[in-house]
């Protein structure tokens, strides 16, 4: 892996990766903020800006910035999580100076336009309307909120048509300018890149950043609960989550490991049992979570009215079985599956652009492939089973739940189980 | 492009795709069957023999299936389309022979288990209540129905639960033996692939194919009309499609790049209008999909109650325009967008076996991506205007809405602006 990290004097990390065999390139821009930094009355307005980046610019309109990157035949793409915003081009090798000055016009020279904001305000309402409707969306909102109620974590990304509709210029402008920092910025490129002209272009695209703005975020604080919404669907979506760990955590492969095979794949034990032998959904799966200071571990389900109760149940005897038996076979096959995915993630020019600005943000370096492969070889089964101890016992689930939920059992009684 | 295709001596054709940068590959089977092949009684079979398939062999349970591709880190998924079924790993290079082989064995030696039978129809009753709870996935299964009525191709794939829990072993292996024929299937492998081995390993992989079996399917017959269904929902899910050109039409790629100027990308009309000029939408896009004999042109768009009435009529508004009205500079985009997609979809080795291998089944040969760009960059502004009017006047549209839909016009109304 030849990837070269750069610093500019301002403070924005430049990473490239270089895929000699390839025409074509991803080249984005990651910055340390999303929900999570935002304060109560601010909930939203990440994501609103993330929209308004690309609505105008001192030097090109809404529909300049759209035309001049497909022009070319790019995509210019973007998006918003609790902890970062990310703002990405896959364009042919040839452009890829104009997808950076592009990223460098939008998130240092965006207009915000009032007239722009009120039409874009209306379009985010939307979109918080088309998530509602998606059940298997929405109950990962409810269930975070649950888990984390009344602080920055917990709140969605989106936020509430109300609070969108009271961002203003001033608002949008003003969160920019603090939290999009050329020290909590990173320009990560991956395919037919060249280091030092994409460290030029950077600096050419990039200067006018700020260098200091707002630091710290208010720490995450579990609370645990439930989220119980009755709705006419055909099926429940059950969703169940206890704390987790966080990104620097020495557990943080072994949680990929246990949650690869408690329900990663078809061979998975959520998979096996609830699925194969019991027939009792179609779609169900684990993933654990993680944030600078917390974590989440998560197992989502969908099914019929009628078999709830024998499939949160079981679900629970899964995840309390693992305390006490994992197989070595188990944890090989969870081992082989992560590294695989990592080998066929690094096929692919926009997957590693991501996953370096990210590890930069996260860690403040690139792990080498290497590295990665080293950390989850060393995970033995007695550390799984170890961290499934701590991660269902003793603690205080958090449970989200939509559809027609009369044979849902109390939770209560689902809570008492992981006493 | 390095492409082979080589004949088996039973008729299976196998293509392979060297991509000598890569440490992994993608292997799979595509078969010449899905929805549109069944008759009403087996509506929904294709779909649950591809989910049989992975029920256990005469050497391998299921459980045993899954994991042994699983072990080594690799994935085994399937779909099944109206037209086709598909089997695909995705492996690291040395295992592609575990995968012809783990094909082989599930395309011939399945035991349809009356167990195993009985519970996965239960799983796929699970499946059919999850696309109902989802709007946006549902409502074009709804589309397809009303545009072909009482038809194979506008039957859903799933099926129904009442029609799924009919089926037994005996129709789930006869429906497998007439239509997993030999001369009706490819397998299709990209990556770190060498073409003698691939052909050597099918040799000994898919010996027992049948050579002959059912032929003909019924060809499709657009009628039109209006699909509407109440719903408790946040957004209306509203979709309108045209009859559209089969995929061996002159004008398949002129077809492409009328959709991607009038709803692919964020500098089309209809992202433009909808989205950014008026703020009704969040999501909006067209497509132009394609079958044999038969072809739709459709256009989707989520919104809010109150601009239901404005969005369907700009909608409209946007395909009759661009009968009189499209503009050299759209099309370039439109066409550089597509010629970036392929050269993109390039880059990935899944990606590449799945086009290679419905190219073989629909054309009878694999299409040089430079022949493909020839074809694109052909059409003229003419052509695009042309088939807008063949495509939106003297035509009867098909509409479906999901939602609260009191203030949606009339079919009448939105329909005669289409005469």
């Amino acid at each position: 892996m030849d990837v070269e990290v750069s610093t500019l004097k301002n403070g924005l990390r430049v990473i490239s990766d270089p895929m000699p065999s390839l025409e074509t390139a991803a080249v984005g821009v990651w910055v340390d903020t999303g929900a999570r930094h935002e304060t109560t009355a601010e909930n939203g307005i990440s994501h609103v800006l993330e929209h308004m980046a690309f609505k105008g610019t001192k030097k090109r309109s809404a529909l300049e910035i759209a035309e001049v990157i497909e022009s070319v035949g790019g995509h210019l793409n973007a998006y918003t999580s609790r902890d970062q915003t990310a703002y990405f081009a896959r364009i042919l090798k040839n452009d890829v100076p104009l997808a950076v000055d592009i990223l460098g016009d939008i998130l240092q020279h965006s207009n915000f336009d009032e007239t722009e904001i009120a039409r874009e305000k209306e379009v985010i309402v939307q979109e918080i309307g088309q998530t509602f409707d998606t059940p298997d969306d929405i109950i990962f909102d409810y269930l975070q909120e649950t888990s984390y109620p009344n602080q920055p974590l917990g709140r969605s990304i989106l936020g509430t048509a109300a609070q969108v509709r009271g961002f203003d210029r001033a608002m949008i402008a003003s969160y920019m300018k603090v939290r999009y920092v050329a020290p909590k910025m990173v320009l990560s490129g991956s395919g037919a890149i060249d280091h030092e002209k994409l460290v030029k272009l950077a600096e050419d695209a990039f200067g006018e950043l700020a260098i200091t703005g707002a630091t710290g975020m208010e720490p995450a604080s579990y609370r645990g609960g439930e989220y119980r919404e009755e709705r006419d669907l055909e099926q429940i979506h059950y969703a169940l989550s206890v704390p987790g760990i966080a990104y620097d955590d020495y557990d943080f492969y072994t949680a990929q490991i246990l949650s690869g095979l408690l329900g990663g794949g078809m061979s998975s034990r959520l998979f096996q049992e609830i699925r194969e032998r019991r027939g009792l959904c179609y779609t169900v799966f684990s993933f654990a979570s993680s944030f600078a200071d917390t974590g989440t571990f998560t197992v989502y389900a969908g099914t019929g009215e009628n078999h709830i109760g024998e499939l949160s149940h079981v679900l629970t005897d899964e995840l309390l079985r693992s305390i006490e038996d994992i197989r070595e076979a188990e944890v090989d096959r969870a081992k082989a599956q992560l590294k695989a995915s990592l080998l066929m993630g690094l096929e692919s020019p926009a997957s590693r652009s991501e996953v370096h600005a990210r590890q930069l943000l996260i860690y403040g370096r690139v792990l080498p492939a290497s590295e990665i492969v080293e950390k989850i070889d060393i995970v033995t089964v007695q550390d799984t089973k170890r961290l499934a101890g701590k991660l269902f016992s003793g603690v205080k689930p958090t449970i989200a739940a939509l559809g027609p939920l009369k044979n849902l059992d109390r939770f209560d009684k689902i809570a008492a189980r992981f006493n």
